[in-house]
């Protein structure tokens, strides 16, 4: 019997392949045009930034760094990814130097970015990574599958959290994620945006994030009466939370009141949760089970919620699923990864002389990109975010080596984390990871905080050395 | 340095946790329940469904079955989990018995699945498992990860690929998936829906699916000159497909004809694909290039294609990324698992009077939820496809015991697979499984497979015996 799937869960083995086919025959011409032209000690420079956030997003937060920076130090081909390569007709006339190439092929490159939990605006670099163009080129599809993913969902948690105004958010939606992987990378994205914890065992055990659940409606239909259910269950996990809907929501409270079950809490995951809350809270609180918790689950949004909270439903607190591990709403962030600069070993002349060379050193070749609504914006660059009476005023994008924004409390957004692929400082612990982003919140400007359709952008200008920079450079 | 981030390609080694948590202290409610009533040998039978579609679709095409029996067959519990699981304080009252048998754990049901590329309709069961009741709880969440996802973009795959009548789709969402390993089982799922091949290349390596790529923008930026780039590629990949539209698409194309390059195609991936394609077309003829292929990319969906397909554009295939890997506008599958029935050992006597049980050998405890929206049909089912003059005229759902209807081309659609924990069968190939559900659109009635929402809903009915088990059952 063969089954042909121990890829689902493949481990760190095989990430290399994990890859658009196209960085690869890009690398092998990159790799027979480095021979010709001795281009390799040239280093390109790679920004990934996000155009346009999803719908009704007015920020988004960064995650999946960890991810990335873990991707970058640890993938290498195997003889057998490399003999699958060669297989393929395709590479039929690349030569055996760059398979070479690939057996010893490591990430040696530089990468600066935002720590995870930070708050971003649209154009903004996430991540820059500086590297032989096809070490840079090769990790781009991994890079940009775990943040976008991760920074989507952190983005809708945050948002959701906001919306509860303090009131404790569970992830749950481990079952509608894109698979078991996005379910975890979920987990850990929706705790960095704020929640209190997950559904998601593995995220429990890997990540040491807090873990919650309940009961199924299969546990309460396998005894023969549900206060069977509730009574065996509430005798094991006292702490346990009892669901109260496999048949009558209300007509299950009265059953655990009679049947005297003094249960930590119950769970709403259908019908009106701000009328049974309602009417739950009542009949626990005349039955002397003030104590008893009221958890509301069941397709809740960020809308949803805080139509509740405004209307002071007695729920203490909410099991989010589908709408939060899939971004419901909008299930994409658009992050792109460009080339925006080459910079020339020391020895090398500049041959190019219609480019913009940068004044200091003329050894960077700056690059743009003039697609219809894709432009790009050339150089390294930096965030630097000028902050006044404890809120972001607004934020300057300018090219790395230009000096900080002086008279201003202004804070240079991205980091170096790996130097020559070496990683240079202790990765954040999750729980730093969402204190930090929480700090963040709280900088932003209120109205940026909305749910619905801010028709105002957050104000990200770039500086006047890279827009000098902009007017006067030839794309090619 | 310390980095936390091993698990996100984990191996097969930890899919046992990738579960929500509440099925592990269901487990010990279970086992503790067991123990004490002896109810060991019942077998708990359990179907996965969707109630409602995802927008506009009135079909689904399962997916995922693959990935479920390799994770039935392989999981386990290692001392790592158990010792974890042990150590969370909600586990404290919990016996020492409950975790060796974790350390036993094995899954020993029975399985009953519709095959992989099947078109299915709401409420129609996907997936039936039959095993002793903490087995078939304990697999909910993975099983349901897997199935409902892939469900979800063979389903999105099959109207993109139906919309471009005949012109090939390839996938292109590695970069928006969530995650690698959703972007992996995007590729799988799409390929089964009807698409010519992937970009991803582990899905190449791992499941032998046709690779594409063609180059991206940084490689055009990465040289001084624009048909540089194209040149060099070209003389490397002569059937590879360049990339026209890093600066001006049609500018691009008078390069390529100028420098004399004969390419096998080329991709237009930003401004208006039907404008672009007409005007590529004519340039490319008028130079002696009719063999020059067009590929079309960027934001494409079923809608655009069905336009641009209706419109003659000259695209002769179409790279279709971010819409399809997520199922952006609509991204869950909203399936759920649920008890339909408890089967007692031949010798247990039925303590259960007030049960609707089975005529045949008393033996089968029926089980339906009633919360309000979330009813569910009682027993094991079958799902019998009338099918006249090639068509599919008609579903009825049926206990799995009823005859098959007669007087009918009549197809039984769930398959066992799983015996006792044994394959029974060998899976078949991704080519199979594609072929199969080709054949199955061209069964299914042409008006539902219109891409807009349709009105009419595919008739599947309850057999007699089942609407009246549902008339008599009470639910506790």
């Amino acid at each position: 019997m063969l089954l042909a799937s121990d890829y689902v869960d493949n481990g760190v083995a095989d990430i290399a392949l994990s890859t658009d086919f196209y960085e690869l025959t890009m690398a092998a011409a990159y790799h027979r045009s480095d021979f010709e032209t001795k281009r390799r000690k040239k280093k390109a420079i790679f920004e990934m930034f996000v155009r346009k956030l999803p719908r009704n997003r007015s920020y988004l937060v960064a995650a999946g760094l960890e991810q990335a920076i873990y991707f970058l130090t640890k993938m290498r081909f195997k003889d057998k990814h490399i003999s699958y390569i060669k297989s393929l007709k395709i590479f039929k006339d690349v030569d055996q130097n760059f398979f070479q190439y690939l057996k010893r092929f490591k990430f040696t490159g530089t990468v600066w970015a935002v720590p995870e939990g930070s708050i971003l605006f649209p154009n903004e670099p996430i991540i820059r990574i500086e590297a032989p163009i096809i070490e840079a080129q090769i990790v781009e599809t991994y890079i940009l599958s775990m943040i976008n993913f991760q920074s989507l969902i952190a983005t809708k948690a945050s948002r959701i959290v906001a919306a509860a105004k303090g009131k404790p958010i569970i992830e749950f939606g481990s079952r509608r994620a894109h698979g078991p992987q996005a379910a975890l990378l979920a987990a850990r994205a929706s705790y960095i945006g704020g929640c209190m914890g997950t559904s998601n065992t593995l995220a429990g055990y890997k990540l040491g994030i807090p873990l919650f659940g309940t009961m199924a409606h299969s546990f309460v239909m396998s005894f023969d009466k549900e206060e069977e259910a509730f009574k065996e269950f509430n005798s094991l996990f006292p702490s346990g939370y009892l669901l109260v809907d496999t048949y009558d929501s209300l007509a299950a409270i009265k059953k655990i009141i009679d049947a005297r079950i003094h249960t930590s809490g119950i769970r709403l995951d259908s019908g009106d949760p701000y009328y049974l809350s309602v009417e739950v809270r009542r009949l626990l609180n005349y039955a002397g089970h003030s104590n008893t918790r009221i958890m509301a689950s069941g397709d809740l949004n960020e809308y949803l919620i805080r139509d509740l909270v405004n209307r002071d439903a007695p729920i203490d607190f909410f099991g989010v699923g589908t709408e939060l591990s899939t971004s419901r709403d909008d299930p994409a962030m658009n992050g792109v990864y460009k080339l925006v600069a080459i910079r020339l070993p020391a020895s090398s002349p500049s041959n190019c002389k219609k480019k913009y060379n940068d004044n200091l050193n003329g050894k960077v070749l700056y690059k743009i990109k003039t697609s219809p609504g894709k432009k790009t914006y050339p150089g390294a660059k930096q965030i630097h975010r000028i902050i006044e009476n404890n809120i972001i005023k607004e934020d300057v994008i300018a090219l790395e080596d230009e000096k900080k924004i002086s008279g201003h409390m202004c804070v240079p957004l991205l980091r170096k984390f790996l130097d020559n692929g070496k990683i240079l400082c202790k990765m954040p612990s999750i729980d730093e990871i969402q204190r930090y982003h929480c700090q963040q919140v709280n900088l932003l400007p209120p109205k940026f905080k909305d749910l619905d359709f801010v028709p105002e952008v957050f104000p990200v200008i770039y500086s006047e050395k890279l827009e000098a920079m902009m007017r006067q450079i030839k794309p090619e």
